[in-house]
């Protein structure tokens, strides 16, 4: 059996014979969130595109580079359930990295006056993780939680949050409860929102899976006390390795709002102790609640 | 009398009648740092000619959009003093932020072998900074400095280091001494660098001069006990609000080195004691000393 998984079925991709570079996609219902399909998925999906063109080697004999090292995404739009186009461009391939770009397109409205809308625009540079010197050191530390079965189920989120969370259904996502306040309407105003994070059909992470981990928790903006829906205007996340078979622990943060705008960083944790992503936002905060 | 400073000078750029959109400008010998061009330099540059596109309102009635807001850099190949052209491509106009794209090109080679390469892809979300909300709260703290006079010039740095930065004769830098060390062989190890800066012909800082100061302090990574040239490969940088005149202080960390990559944060606060950008950049480790 070899059952795949709604991660991989939701960044499926298929390469169109007569144009070279382009590929298409369905995004289905299961990973909505708020207004539209989330930031997150639309990135993996985006990232899987590139992959297909910078994983393999190229004609002139450089070395494939599967993994996003940096990649960075400007969201123009809401994506939407629906067919899904991704226009890839490789920008320059090189021995060590190579960089590419990808526009994720999707059809508003019908008949004539249809027009293809840009939702993201990705800009990337690939290389090859599993090459890399294993060497790490750092001086983060990992987020201390209490055990996944003490922490608060995504599931456990209010009604009229799940009822435009469909993403949640897809995702195993235990916060810590010292960062649940803004679920009972008493956030900390801390600015931290922590949690185990894993895929709910158990599907194991890798560096695409990742950049859906750096935008998959609640927006700590409503850590903040800020309830309102914040869409995101770009998002970085760099891969640093790898991530091992099992729970993520995800660390978002957010210290500066000013001007209506608030930057959120994300890091990412595998069960090995290894910090496997960080990522940076800078998302508009909204009156309008979720 | 209307001087123009070293860095309007350095970043003008002149629009091509007979192709809309496309840039030149002039790269001089005064903004070298190692084995090119400043990073930094060359984002301020990109983020001039996106200015030029983004900021007047639009043909359909637009508001204009002259600061940004996100900007994100791809480091293709490294800039030398020389011609240089910009492609600029105007992604999204928006009632309230804007995206462009803009490439930087130089010839590299002569004659009929002669190719335009890339050196930097850029995409960035313009503002108006000027229209946003004067409100801001930050749990940041501004780095604790000695006075500028009691810091340590960039003009002691060790002679061998000089005579391939160009680029700090533009700038009036003071190092916090307690984050010097690398510079007579003792590197802390923490991974912070911290000083003053502003331009030394005395141009005060705007939105575009914090994409140069993101980028203008020695590496982080020299404090980290890592003496070599480490190119960077992607730089993102927010710009939160528009600086006051005077020094800007600025804070740079770096936590973590795997696979021979690390990130460097910056932070930059103004004479007003208010964060106005924060930038992260992936950089490549290296073992060519500088």
């Amino acid at each position: 059996m070899t059952a795949v998984s709604e991660f991989d079925r939701e960044i499926a991709v298929t390469g169109r014979a007569d144009q070279p570079g382009t590929y298409d996609a369905e995004l289905g219902q299961g990973w909505r969130i708020g207004g539209g399909v989330n930031g997150g998925l639309l990135l993996a999906l985006a990232g899987h595109a590139l992959r297909r063109e910078l994983g393999p080697e190229s004609a002139n004999g450089m070395p494939g580079h599967p993994d996003p090292l940096a990649i960075s995404a400007y969201y123009l739009s809401p994506g939407v359930p629906g067919p899904t186009e991704l226009r890839t461009q490789v920008v320059r391939r090189g021995r060590g990295v190579s960089t590419g770009q990808v526009s994720v397109l999707q059809r508003d409205g019908d008949g004539e006056g249809a027009v293809l809308a840009e939702r993201v625009r990705v800009l990337a540079t690939y290389g090859d993780l599993a090459l890399l010197d294993a060497d790490a050191s750092t001086s983060a530390v990992p987020p201390e939680l209490p055990d996944p079965d003490a922490c608060v189920s995504a599931a456990q989120a209010p009604p009229q949050f799940l009822k435009h969370a469909s993403l949640l259904d897809r995702l195993d996502l235990r916060l810590d409860p010292a960062t649940t306040g803004w679920a009972v309407g008493k956030p900390s105003g801390n600015g931290v929102i922590r949690g185990w994070l894993r895929l709910a059909d158990g599907r194991e992470p890798d560096p695409l899976m990742l950049l859906l981990a750096v935008d998959a928790l609640p927006p700590v903006a409503f850590e903040l006390g800020l309830p309102g829906w914040t869409p995101t205007l770009e998002l970085t996340a760099h891969v640093r390795c790898r991530p091992a078979p099992g729970w993520l622990r995800v660390n978002l943060t957010s210290r500066t709002l000013s001007g209506g705008y608030l930057e959120e960083d994300a890091e990412v944790w595998d069960s090995a102790g290894r910090l496997v992503a960080l990522s940076r936002q800078l998302a508009r905060a909204t009156s309008s609640r979720r």
